[in-house]
């Protein structure tokens, strides 16, 4: 392809078009992915992630501001909304965020609407995230709603992730079962004027207190410290806890430092470099996984496949059953 | 297999050792699935689903015991926590859980702790429910923490989902994009004693009147009526809006009806069986996507897909081109 393809920071329109080809899964957003694939991996990438009415939004917002006035540094923003198709969330949203941001040349914005298909969302996003790191950003920053999965897929899309709680978002227990202690390399707590502020800091660092006690992860590089064994090592990234007020920017610079922190940490330990493997291994099984389905479509019998069907639905033949029929 | 190895509902220690079994992915969990399987489609599987503190598991508390009460009908609830290893979220969750129901021989309550994996969560659950749809219990709840995908995959393996809300889970835009309106069939507004429940169903009323003039759903059988053309209709299902406080029981038995009176016309309009179809099929295409990956991999040379997989880590090939080069 021509490097006319290629995305720049320069040309706002045709990146956002570009993205667009990407987010429909056309042809043309394929040949781009390709083209941009040996120009990505440069820049640092940031989940934010956290339960809907953290203030997600105003902390994203509150730091692309921070590190364009403070730092040279280019930055994009994706933003996820798992919008309804009626409700026209995600064009809202894109003006919402806009507003403080406009007319800043060193700054993108996009919004996605999610849609149903498993694993769908992530792969699309993974795609849009690509384009943007090949354009030469040097921080792109996914802002996720909800809990789970999604939190998930994005902490393996991601370098560094932020985990965004805020007082009164139900009960310490429910907090608890969050279960995001363990994607989140830095956690923050918002709305720090609020009242609860207290009992909400003080559940996460007790979690973490016992995550770092009983439990270590070799991927994450999460510390595992017995009682008799704690002190700070340098190999060992132990997840701050910081508290912000996203609308005033009160805590903002430390996120903004720990992030960039995070970063050193994990050139220096060797997992950005493990984690960007990880990812590349993870496309690359996504795809296999798609061709070989492709490619079996082309080879089986259609009459075979709806006969054995008919028996599944009468449930005369388990679907694991009727899989193994097929490819016998 | 041996009958001895299906789930009966007296047998509560089997049950749970089968589940167990189920949820590990042993090789006599796969088994008992595949005894289990012409035994099953008989049960009501409930969905129930939002965001964090809304009052889920309050809410699926009073219903099971209502029908417990009420009816002769036998329930079991599968709660899914994304809970973290080292909180122990789910043994937890279960104490506090059975302390109502505890001794009923009627109820079956269970914790998953939920993992990482993506589509392994609903593929598990899916197992699970089918167990227990074979032990033979009327209705089984599924409850699930989280927005977005996780809910549109409870919404694929339920026949009814039930969609939870409360006042103060952040603002009203908030709620809009959560985008669930579309995988509800039953919208609860709970905790309907706090102060801003009318703004909270208000806000969903208005985006259900949205959804009925904007949008209709051939597969879930949603209601799409244009302003000069507003009735009611019997073979579409308008979604209705219950207010509960589950604390106290107030409008559960209202939910309860809602429930069963959505499974009456799921059965009249044929929409039962479609789904049961669909989400066989579903599960056939995720078992024909392992076995044809696993098939590959049996085949395939290891020393090409390490050289190239150092291909795509040096960014000299993009994970598709690599995928090509395998399938030549």
């Amino acid at each position: 392809m021509s490097t006319a393809q290629l995305p720049t920071l320069n040309d706002r329109l045709a990146l956002s078009r570009l993205i667009s080809e990407v987010e429909n899964g056309s042809q043309e957003g394929q040949t781009a992915l390709e083209a941009c694939f040996p120009r990505s991996g440069k820049a640092h990438l940031i989940g934010v992630t956290g339960a809907s009415g953290a203030g997600k939004s105003s902390l994203v917002n509150r730091i692309t501001q921070l590190i364009r006035r403070e730092k040279q540094r280019t930055v994009a923003v994706v933003a996820i909304d798992p919008s309804s198709p009626f409700t026209g969330g995600a064009i809202l949203g894109d003006r919402v965020r806009m507003r403080d941001l406009a007319g800043d040349p060193g700054v993108f914005i996009r919004s996605m609407a999610s849609r149903g298909e498993l694993g769908g969302l992530a792969h699309t996003t993974a795609g849009v995230v690509q384009v943007l790191d090949a354009a030469g950003f040097d921080l792109v920053l996914v802002e996720t709603v909800g809990a789970g999965q999604s939190e998930i897929d994005i902490a393996r899309l991601a370098h560094t992730t932020v985990v965004v709680e805020s007082p009164g978002m139900g009960d310490d227990i429910q907090a608890i079962k969050a279960g995001i202690l363990e994607i989140a390399d830095i956690l923050v707590v918002n709305k720090a004027d609020l009242p609860g502020i207290e009992n909400t800091e003080r559940a996460l660092r007790a979690n973490l207190e016992l995550g770092y006690n009983g439990y270590l992860s070799e991927k994450t590089g999460h510390g595992g410290f017995s009682g008799s064994d704690r002190k700070k090592e340098t190999d060992v990234w132990m997840q701050p806890v910081i508290k912000t007020i996203a609308t005033e920017e009160s805590g903002v610079p430390e996120v903004i430092k720990a992030i960039d922190d995070h970063r050193d940490y994990l050139k220096k330990t060797g997992l950005l470099e493990l984690r960007d493997r990880e990812r590349l291994k993870d496309e690359f099984d996504r795809v296999l996984r798609h061709a070989l389905m492709e490619n079996w479509k082309k080879n089986c019998r259609a009459e075979d496949v709806e006969r054995l069907m008919e028996e599944v639905f009468a449930r005369k033949r388990s679907p694991s059953n009727a899989v193994n029929e097929l490819l016998k």
